[in-house]
């Protein structure tokens, strides 16, 4: 496990606004801006990109170039299917018009995710879902939901798709908001590449346990990526991973472990106040410590504490190795 | 629909314990004395029994008897499988001993089911959970989770058996934790005699929409009871339903109607400190309420303002009906 | 009580930003076509309006002929203490400059307050707070939020000042988070013009009861003014009052009535994805329908129902009275 | 530190009901049995005994014997005020007899207090507080939560009463549900003798940050007491302290170090399916671990990023201080 590789979600090196800073908690950063801070964490290979760039002239090359000096490859491409002319839904808006923008806009992120060798492109349909009681046709809000993702990946059959659900935020309820229910649709719409990006935080404080979360969705052979945080389980605060709940995160990864799942440990940190290099170097500190925890903890002996449900033995085996690895 | 149904777990009508008042909200009460404060309720016709009664010495015909004297059928019977000996799960109990049990019991609930002339065998597996970070192997657990249910549906064709999903309590997490995760092991196990009894409070407390629970359980043909009551959204209260969230009680019903779905209106409501007949008289009333309201709601008018996800029309069609209603 | 009067947060006819629609959930709106939306509201008689001014060109005289010109007159001015460079904080900026400036603004709000001879300059603090787990010496906070706005009120001894408490947003926690925290720090303050403007959704999603927390800021002699809204109990989500929570906004008036309570019934809602004149239009409606059932609830047998703590007495007392008025 | 006491409410080695599992999650254990369990512990020093006794044929000398053969003192006394004839409350009962009941229960605990030579009465009114809107009057319920105590106070001024905050269960919202209303009402009471004990798992699961809620008491000069536990923040699952959220225990115990605050450091666990031996040396295992990372923790870093709200320099001075104590 020397060879771990470590990403992050472009926007991690972003600054950001919300409803009551609206100018911004720093000034705004070009997408460069953004790959050259990237570019100084200790240890980052991967990121993902919104698409398509804030700034339309920004061209692929140029964008190639900034990663290349930076030693950084692209895993996903996440096509910005929640902003205001989508403020009421991408796959199920009411208007067939803006549903067909953005089946676009996903094809267009198709074409970068080839462009750069991307793995995936990552749907995040933040904006579909509903805000009031009585507000949507339930049947006809997931049927959209279903068809407008399966369409992308009969669409582009070379390709995968990966579904990031969160329970909510922007909207009161996202129609995927939780691994079940994405599991559900992903079964429904019966193709093989379409699959799940677990959010840890998302799936923390949607009530799940993660570890299991990862399980379900490793035992329907759907989990195509994944991306760490924290959060104190009531919103989506995007805080530096294991800073409020390190034996659950340490859990989870120990659940990745155990089923010899391979992939990039991906960060998805919003530091509103905090210098965003710091906060991703902490963070990758705290999973090299995770890593070496998880060569450390003593498998056989909680595999035989988790035979007998001995929440006192498994916690004290998971506890020591985990601390102990810092 | 002059003719609803009305029904109610018989726990409705018991005293209980919890944690604190181990000496209990009042004195003990026999099946038959609860099942002659059900017959005191205005309008209901039937009830859900637990089993084995809670005096073994009790007869079929003694309990047959009270029922027939207060008007009552019965609906279903619930396995009491979260005693104590059950403390570490039925279905997922680490002791294959205390799984056989669980199903021994179970299969005596569905000689009941045929003796009482019900609809169902009502699971709900409050202790097949757990409480810890990794205190138990996930995969493990749901595979049991699944078994023992499927196990059940291939030895009794002839019967129904529905789940009764819930988010935690007294599992810090339950395994069958919502209805998305409930369909997608339906679905695994693949039998077409296991369903869904969705109970409105533990949707809501587990941040589902109840509408949007409905409608997917219905959509997989998997709806095959309901009960209601009402929470803070944190806990599974059990308080009178409507007291708290009536507009999402009204959704939840507005689902049920527009999609044909007929069957008993039941509360599973445990009023600790309430009068026990008040507390169903109050909700039924405010039942009777809602079908009403039903009945006058211009349906297609809902229908155009929910295809364009037009929330303060739609709310202002449904307030209207519901609270004139009244 | 034909005479009560409505108002409303300016920002409710605004459009917003969030992290994710960036580019804002409609084109920006000046103030001036804020107070004209404002003004097509069928029964609003005042306005709570941010300050400074968007348009910092703007000028009072020009705000004035508009607010004039739709039968508008303002309550209450809202400093922006939770911008760009208050990110850590106004009253408890660990930059003593940035506290400077925080007091600066706030007085400019007062001179604002006399001008249009408003009755309160209204402090929300939502950057007042900390994030992570060890950001903050929780004394020093505590205590630079209790000074600066003792320091204000002192400055300003002809003026009232509110506080809004909240729970969290933008911080993951604010320091004035509820109502008895809030009495707390303004009874150990002193000053007699500090009291809590009490926002319904704040209350109801911090796990108060609104009508309890009526009552103590009352008994406090602390309550100079209130807002209603909706959420679903775990984020301010600022949806139309009413829509999900009507009984507990019933409570919550009737606690008001009952203590002889006199003041404007605002609004503070935040319409992302509807029309806004709509929205207000709806909650008014609500409110008006309220108001006709504190006048026909039976206060008397209220009164005695709540001497015995029987809630189904007094649930279905409030019920009655609520539904039929509609 | 190296002689920091550890105690634990005996009731972590009872046994327990609750709705579910009537018949028990183990068979009833004597007081005397809990008291030679909590003997085997590794480390314990003084134990908090509910009164009455369960058998009333338990005499003080058969206790203090059982006390000093394990080596075990007495730190409070809990009475049962919230057993069934304190069901609608103890202090806030609406029936005056029962009010009285609740005062002699107390004043016997008083009595019991001076016996054994404790420090304090512990008052967790659990049953004081409400289930539905409209259920009671707000003020004449907190009004009779403060009379309650303050006349105990009055009663015994030579000894201390500590008030255990909750926010809710058994009741849907108890009265004193925070540090911040708790503080309120003892500050209106107005008596030396009262002050806090502080359920860490309660002060969590409220939303609060227990360690702000530590130095709000202390600040206030009524922090009496102590208790650790851990849960998932949305129930009070009395977990093991440390298993879900060490680094916020951490703070808290950081924050108790910075005040000099000294005394005994408390469990209150309510292990109902593990081994409580067990359970309660995994806790003391991992405080332990706290009292050496709270030797280790540079204490002027600390405070110098806590001047600038530097969270990240923060949380790493934090975990590498506690994870590498283990």
């Amino acid at each position: 496990m020397a060879n771990q590789k470590f990403g992050a979600g472009i926007w991690h090196f972003a600054t950001y606004v919300d409803r009551y800073a609206t100018d911004g908690y720093g000034p705004p950063r070009t997408l460069i801006e953004m790959i050259d801070l990237a570019g100084q964490v200790d240890d980052l290979s991967v990121v993902d990109i919104n698409f398509p760039f804030a700034d339309p002239a920004l061209s692929f090359d140029a964008v190639g170039k900034a990663l290349d000096r930076n030693g950084l490859s692209v895993i996903g491409i996440t096509p910005e299917i929640y902003t205001r002319q989508f403020a009421k839904g991408a796959f199920t808006n009411p208007d067939a018009g803006i549903r067909r923008l953005a089946n676009e806009m996903c094809n267009d992120a198709a074409d970068a995710v080839r462009h750069f060798g991307a793995k995936y492109v990552k749907l995040w349909p933040g904006q579909d879902g509903w805000d009031y009681p009585f507000q949507v046709d339930h049947r006809a809000l997931w049927q959209a939901s279903m068809d407008g993702i399966g369409e992308l990946a009969e669409q582009n059959p070379d390709l995968q798709f990966v579904i990031e659900y969160k329970p909510r935020e922007p909207r009161v309820h996202m129609s995927y908001d939780s691994v079940s229910r994405t599991l559900l649709g992903i079964e429904k719409i019966g193709l093989p590449n379409i699959g799940i990006l677990l959010d840890f935080g998302h799936s923390l404080y949607g009530g799940e346990s993660p570890a299991d979360a990862a399980q379900l969705a490793i035992d329907h052979g759907r989990l195509f990526g994944m991306d760490v945080n924290d959060n104190f389980r009531s919103w989506d605060d995007d805080l530096i991973a294991g800073s409020v709940h390190p034996i659950e995160l340490f859990e989870f990864f120990y659940t990745l472990r155990k089923n010899d799942w391979e992939g990039v440990w991906q960060l998805d940190q919003f530091p509103f106040r905090e210098d965003s290099v710091a906060a991703a170097n902490s963070a990758i500190d705290f999973l090299k410590g995770v890593e070496r925890a998880l060569d450390k903890l003593d498998l056989e002996a909680m595999r035989e504490a988790q035979s007998r449900h001995d929440a006192v033995t498994a916690l004290n085996l998971a506890r020591q190795a985990l601390f102990s690895s810092f």
